[in-house]
């Protein structure tokens, strides 16, 4: 059970959006058994979009396609798509009141015409309701493979796909079961780790799959497999991984299929009742951020402060401006510093700072582009370390986030 | 003049990761007057890379693979070109030199074995040495395509691209010029703008494109076109965009191509020499984050307070408790009083608030989920507004982002 991703728009093709719908894609259908064999993304033109569709018949049983489905002339899906399936468009009442509806209660106002020609689909089209948005989702077939069309908005899109097009996906086809579990390992460069488990590596079966994933300052580890008897499946991964993990006890922080490292810093001190507050200066609310795009961080995290200027660490953080004179403000003691303070003002349990230069030219120190201190105040005390994370300004932040995460996490799991 | 971009890695197609690199390869190119025909994401797996660089070739004259070039064994990029080429590997003594340099100057050890084995590279490669890490880029060309191979790390791949792959292509292609202009609009939905501009679209040439980009509380219009003649091509497209612009000129806040719209406050900011500071509850670090991802940043943000916890707007930034109690949490008057603490506390001419409830659960107030209030301190007085943002925790923070943005820039352009 094979499926393509269609992502269909010229603003990808000149890179002036990421495509984050195809992840998000994928990650969905891999839950539900559904193998994602490629992705291809192709411009907004009619012959394009015809050669694509036809490609991907060829490939897959199912054809998920995004975008071009909006009110402007610049979206041609639904045309193309009555074209390939030798279909005409008609208006769908549903959709109509949908639109309608949509208008009358977010925007207080009438639909445009242009709007309501969003209702206008493929005569032999299955509808999917899109509750979010006023473009309709399609279902259609064509010599046993399936087309599906939705909007490229990600959260139209989403919706869509969760509500509406997997339990049909669930229904229609047999699908076998895929498992992936993933290592998550800070500290250790991939080739190190490649060695350290070769024995292990070479006796791993054939039908388990091992994948290397370094990016800034870790290495993620995953293991994958698909078979019909889930039971048997996921006792093999795990068996697997639970001897991967004994290799690697000292560097592994958990299991990425699970939880993010910040989702897992927040259910451990959910748990325990414990709460955090930060004092980001180089990372600029980089680590702020990722705490709070999770659902439930107001039950651990109590805030922030980002005192960017260096005064302002002494000012309205309250480190001793004769620490920052001594020292230099890309320091240990300062980090500390940072750290005791914002676990004081903020009445936490844990605290998480850094300083240092983000680059890419040098800040008010003496030190180097690239240079970071990262200090973990604990209820028991507080760590801290100076790292060098090169000359890139958005790869110094990354790993500065990453760093302090794996600090703050070790630090957790010792307490 | 055509490329094709091939992402590969079993990562992308389960959705464990976001591919970013394409889009950076598209913008580049993109610049270079070359213009992406698809992209195309495909599994570590020798039978599909051979198709889809074979299927590649067909459509256009440049092809561009990302992945695959680790130490590890599941990257099998190399061998797999060898294969496409008839060609066999060899040890390159200036890539092993460069894999040797980079161990003693970073990592201060001697490489392992399977790094030496990233200085094996097929015969008749041009080699593109990677001077950010240890796997070469490779440029080899069969029948008059050109095919590239880069590692997926994001960072070393830049580098590769923009300082040795385009050049090349500079030198080898004959390309047209092509030129993107972008509008970036707040506050309108795309229908509406649509309609407001239906009789400039009609008249617009055949060969300058039109596109709409709607994202959270925003529409971007873009115009593309290319051609031979560089100065004709601006002209064109820059005096049709001088009338789009007066036709929008309520919703107008400036052009993409040249800045996002946090970058273009921070300019206007450092050339007034004002400056800015934040109390943001509800996005919790996402404005910070993007305004300090741009180098220079410092110059003019001076810091931010996350009050989290609803108590700590009262304790750190020293809103008056009765405010919270007279009001709720998520309320004009105690935005505006955030926005006015954190414009004092940091000495800052602008301060920008947010307060709501991001959800998917109520927070401590009795709004509902989405209801978002922002205010914005000025030199010469506070503006404010609340706001209905949906339930999707997601687009909540981002749509709050956008129009914190859009109302601190309008008020920066008054003042």
């Amino acid at each position: 059970m094979l499926a393509e991703i269609i992502t269909i728009g010229d603003e990808i093709l000149i890179g002036q959006i990421v495509d984050t719908n195809s992840a998000f894609i994928s990650k969905e259908l891999n839950k539900a058994g559904v193998q994602v064999y490629q992705i291809t993304s192709i411009q907004d033109e009619r012959q394009h979009i015809l050669e694509a569709l036809s490609e991907a018949r060829k490939r897959v049983q199912l054809v998920l396609v995004t975008g071009g489905l909006g009110p402007t002339k610049d979206d041609i899906t639904k045309e193309t798509f009555c074209e390939f399936f030798d279909d005409y468009l008609v208006e769908d009442a549903s959709v109509k009141q949908n639109i309608i509806d949509i208008f009358h209660t977010h925007l207080k106002r009438d639909p445009l015409p242009a709007n309501l020609d969003q209702a206008l689909v493929p005569s032999t089209a299955t509808i999917l309701q899109n509750k979010n948005g006023t473009a309709p989702g399609m279902w259609m077939e064509k010599d046993g493979v399936v087309f599906v069309s939705m909007p490229g908005v990600p959260y139209e899109m989403k919706h869509l796909l969760t509500e509406q097009v997997l339990p049909k996906v669930l229904t229609k086809f047999k699908r076998p079961f895929i498992y992936h579990k993933t290592l998550l390992t800070y500290g250790q460069g991939e080739s190190i780790i490649a060695q350290r488990i070769s024995h292990w590596e070479e006796a791993l079966p054939p039908h388990i799959k091992l994948a290397f994933l370094p990016s800034l300052g870790r290495v993620r580890l995953r293991l994958s497999s698909k078979g019909i008897n889930e039971g048997q499946l996921h006792r093999e991964v795990d068996t697997q991984m639970q001897e991967l993990l004994d290799i690697l006890e000292d560097i592994a922080v958990g299991f990425e299929d699970e939880h993010t490292i910040e989702e897992r810093i927040g259910i451990l001190l959910a748990e325990k009742h414990q709460t955090l507050s930060l004092a980001e200066s180089c990372t600029g609310g980089a680590i702020a951020e990722k705490i709070t795009s999770h659902p439930g961080a107001s039950v651990y995290f109590r805030g922030s402060i980002i005192p960017y200027a260096t005064q302002l660490k002494s000012e309205i953080l309250g480190v001793d401006p004769k620490l920052l004179e001594e020292y230099n403000v890309v320091s240990i003691p300062v980090a500390e510093a940072m750290a005791t303070h914002a676990q004081k003002l903020f009445t936490t349990h844990y605290a998480v700072a850094t300083t240092g230069i983000a680059g890419p030219t040098k800040g008010d120190g003496e030190d180097e582009v690239g240079t970071v201190c990262i200090a973990v105040a604990t209820p028991s005390g507080i760590i801290s370390e100076k790292f060098s994370f090169g000359n890139n300004r958005e790869k110094v932040i990354g790993k500065a986030t990453s760093k302090a995460f794996e600090m703050l996490l070790k630090e957790i799991l010792k307490n």
